[in-house]
Order: structure tokens, then C-alpha cells, then sequence
């Protein structure tokens, strides 16, 4: 098979928005992903802040942006790249089915997020966010536990309160002292229980009535398929035209860090995606 | 006047997409834009690469970024900001018609494009363009001239080659030696002329047959407005957050260098945003 131009690993928003633009400018791109769109997006609430789309759901957007990549001309991989190595110019990506050959690659995999307090994944979108700036506004005048297992996770409860959510926080690290105003449990969540939606958050220091649940964890490390690829507190580190340290690899989305924001995740898909046709265009 | 959470320059994708997640994060917002919007997008072809929205026109996407931006509660004025000053931690940004004062800012003004051919601005959106990827593939098979301010505009004119437009080449520098293939013509652009559409280009060497002219040029200054401004090539410079060297000032979109595309504008805008939500909440 000849080598493909771009091998883009991730279907989410920065993988297709990375994908279409490369079609744009003439690339044969391939777009490998373990599930047909993000399942983070398709259960999104609605989201309001993706600019010219208001109020849109994560189902509908999620099917837009494959329909827009599939008739710009990607093809498409159900997949899921286990590492990639790197041989006279051409980068080749194991899949657990197929290996692809591409002379750049994309990798917009997302920050992965594990559920792992059972009832997570169940109730994701149905009282479940790991987005406060996303779905914050629903859950004014309710009850909403947050779950931190990183300090930057208080910036999103204390949002919440701002906005009007009377929040418990949980911080799964060491808090050195109760913010004012904030209601703290050190517990441990073992549980998200409810009916259609989220009732109950079940801790190892009891139940807590709660409508929402906003859990904020680390990601997992994303230099997994790549050992070579620099990191940048445990994602990858790319500068402002989102090349990586590995010339020809380009990653755009999530696994950069945070914002973990949609707009972002295209815009960085983008941009990705011209910096790889420049690349083509030098080699 | 109470002064702003944010003041946005600049009622292009950036600013309107940084109005927008501003008032998702619940901060009052104002954007001053020189027009209603931007020219440059509103006139602009067929957009194919912004992601979920696949062939719509310029006009459209224009006014769905400002109603959405609207109905998310920003507050606009049609001004054009002249100054920015910065006292006691505030910034007070000096309009033609009105003072605004903010806690932060956004630039978004977008990259200068001044038109200076006779017949440039006419034929905008008819054959005049300033962006290959956007619009190059309904050039194919057509004859098109390049003008090309900076060393960079070959690169464009090399891909409608590839995609199969017949190009000629104007260099309005010195070009040390002509790339194989490509029709270069030493000459200086006098006019764009044309009926509905674009139909000659004048140059001080003679009249060329094209259906297509692409402008490619350097930006004006972006430090006009806050003379301490940091620039990096002529561009406002900013980090992985949009932010500049000035605290509470961050930029987004074609202000910060290239490459000029939407989606990357829109990604901008929401990561300046944050950032100056992030700012506020420290201040």
C-alpha cells in the first residue's frame, strides 16, 4: 500500500477538524479511531460555545463533523493504534487490525479520561460533566458534588458556586486548607447512583444527595504510542503551529492540555493539519 | 461606568468566539468591532473547512457567529479603538466615539489586509482572494496570478499548481530564482478589472487574462494600539493561552501570525477567554 500523506490517530473534534483540513489541501489522509465518532462528545449536554452552532448537542455536532470529514474525502479506520515507530521517513502505526504507513501523522487521541467510580459512565450526560464551563449553567440552584483528584479542580467548583450551584468538594489530594465558602468532604467516592438521573454520590463517609457530579482527573500518559514524543506535564508538548518535538508528528486537542475546550480541539486540528502540509511540502 | 470583566477588540471569529465562551463563564462582555463584521469573512467564498458547517458562505457564517454571540448576551459597539491605556489595573481603550474600561482584554483585530490595488476590494469574493485553501479549488483548471508581498505567497502559488489551477507568479520582491514550473512575470500589479467577476489583471508590464487573483501580503503593525505590546515578526506574540507579555491582555486570531483560517481564529478566541476568566478569578 502506498504511504498515505496523513495518518491522523483520534476521531474526536481536533482529529476530523485536522482530517478536513488536510483534504482541503489535496492530502490522502486516514483517520484512525477506536470508537465511530467521541463518545465524550456524543454525550455531551448541549453545547453552547461552539461558535456558529448554538445550543447544538455532542450527538449532532459529533455526526456533522464526521459527514463534513467523510465528504471532504478522508477514509476511515474503526481501530486502535497500539504504537507507532518511525523507519526512512515513514511513520507506521500498529492498529489492532491493520498497520498504516503515512509520511506525517496527527495524533489528536484526547485526553483520556478512565471512568472508574462505577455509575460514571452510565450517567455520563445524564448528571455526569467533566466540563463545568460546559454544562455548569444547568445545575444552578442544585445540588452538585465535584470530584478533584487535581488542584486545578477547585478553579471549576468554585465556579460552579459562582454561577449558582451549591457544591460539595471532594478533593481526592491533599487540600492544604478549606477555601472560604466551600463546603469540603474528605471522602472517597465509591459510588454515582440514580434513576433517568443522578440522586445520589455514595462516599466511604456516606451518602450525598446531589443532581450533578463534575469529576476533573489527570490523564493518562500520551506518550504511550510514541516513547520518543516530549511531554509537557503529562501531555504532549507541541508549540504554537502544534509541532511536536518528532518532526513530521503533529497533535493537536486534548492531549496537549488544557483548555479541554471544542473550539480549541478544531482549531488546533487545523492548524496541525497545515503544519503537516507544510511538512509534506519541505520533504 | 462599572468596568468590564472583558473588552474585546474586534468583532471577527476570534473576537466573537472569545465574547462567547466570556459569557459561558458568566463575565460581562463588550466587542468593538470597526464593522457590524468582518469584511474579510463576510465576504469570503464557499468556506469548506470549518468544521460542522461544511460550504457555507461567508455572509452566513458572519452573522451566526454575531447572533450566537448576541444571544449568549454580549453587548456590541461599532467603534474603532484608537489607544489603549492601562491605570490601577484597569484598561481603558480609547474609541472614536466612546471610552470603555475593562479588567482585561482581547485583541482581535485581525491581520491588516489594506487593500491597495485599484479594484482589489471591488472584486473581493469575485475573484480576488487572499487565501488558497479557502478558495483555490474552484480555481482548477483556471487561470489565476499570485501576488506575492513576502517569500511566503510562493508556497500558495505552488499549491493551485498542485490543484491544478494555471498559475502566474508576481513577485513584488526580490524572487533569487524562478521554481521550476512556475510562470513568473517581474511586474507590478496596476488594477484589478473585470465585469461580475474578475477578468484582467493591469501590470506595468501589460495586461494578463485571469479569472483569479490571490493577494498575498504582509500585515500592518499590531503594536499601534498598546505601544508595550510584544511583537514577534510583526505579529502580536503569545503563548499556548493566547496570553500577550501584558498582564490581563490576551490575542487571538490572524493578529497573532499565520496561518489565517477560521477554525483557528474561533480556537483562539475561546482559549483567549479563558485565560482572562483565569485572570479575573486571580486579580
Amino acid at each position: 500500500m502506498e504511504a498515505l500523506d496523513l495518518l491522523v490517530v483520534g476521531a474526536g473534534p481536533a482529529g476530523l477538524s485536522a482530517a478536513i483540513t488536510a483534504r482541503r489541501r489535496n492530502k490522502t489522509v486516514l483517520v484512525v479511531g477506536k470508537e465511530e465518532t467521541s463518545s465524550k462528545l456524543t454525550r455531551a449536554h448541549r453545547i453552547e460555545n461552539y461558535p456558529g452552532l448554538p445550543g447544538i448537542t455532542g450527538a449532532e455536532l459529533a455526526a456533522r463533523l464526521r459527514s463534513h470529514a467523510q465528504e471532504a474525502g478522508a477514509v476511515f479506520s474503526l481501530d486502535e493504534v497500539q504504537g507507532i515507530t518511525m523507519e526512512e521517513g515513514l511513520y507506521r502505526a500498529f492498529g489492532r487490525k491493520e498497520t498504516y504507513t503515512a509520511r506525517t501523522v496527527v495524533l489528536a487521541p484526547g485526553a483520556s479520561q478512565h471512568a472508574s467510580i462505577p455509575g460514571e459512565e452510565e450517567f455520563l450526560g445524564r448528571g455526569v460533566s467533566y466540563c463545568a464551563t460546559c454544562d455548569g449553567m444547568i445545575y444552578r440552584g442544585r445540588r452538585v458534588a465535584v470530584i478533584g483528584y487535581l488542584p486545578e479542580a477547585l478553579a471549576e467548583a468554585l465556579f460552579l458556586k459562582e454561577i449558582g450551584a451549591e457544591i460539595v468538594y471532594l478533593p481526592q489530594y491533599r487540600l492544604p486548607e478549606t477555601p472560604p465558602g466551600v463546603r469540603v468532604i474528605r471522602a472517597k467516592p465509591l459510588a454515582v447512583l440514580g434513576e433517568e438521573t443522578v440522586k445520589l454520590l455514595r462516599t466511604d463517609q456516606g451518602d450525598l444527595e446531589v443532581e450533578g457530579v463534575f469529576i476533573e482527573r489527570e490523564a493518562l500518559p500520551a506518550d504511550a504510542l510514541l516513547p520518543d514524543l516530549a511531554l509537557d506535564e503529562g501531555f504532549i508538548r507541541v508549540d504554537r503551529f502544534q509541532r511536536t518535538n518528532l518532526p513530521g508528528v503533529f497533535a493537536a486537542g486534548d492531549c496537549t492540555g488544557k483548555p479541554w475546550q471544542l473550539a480549541r480541539a478544531v482549531g488546533e486540528g487545523q492548524v496541525a493539519a497545515l503544519s503537516a502540509v507544510d511538512f509534506l511540502a519541505g520533504s
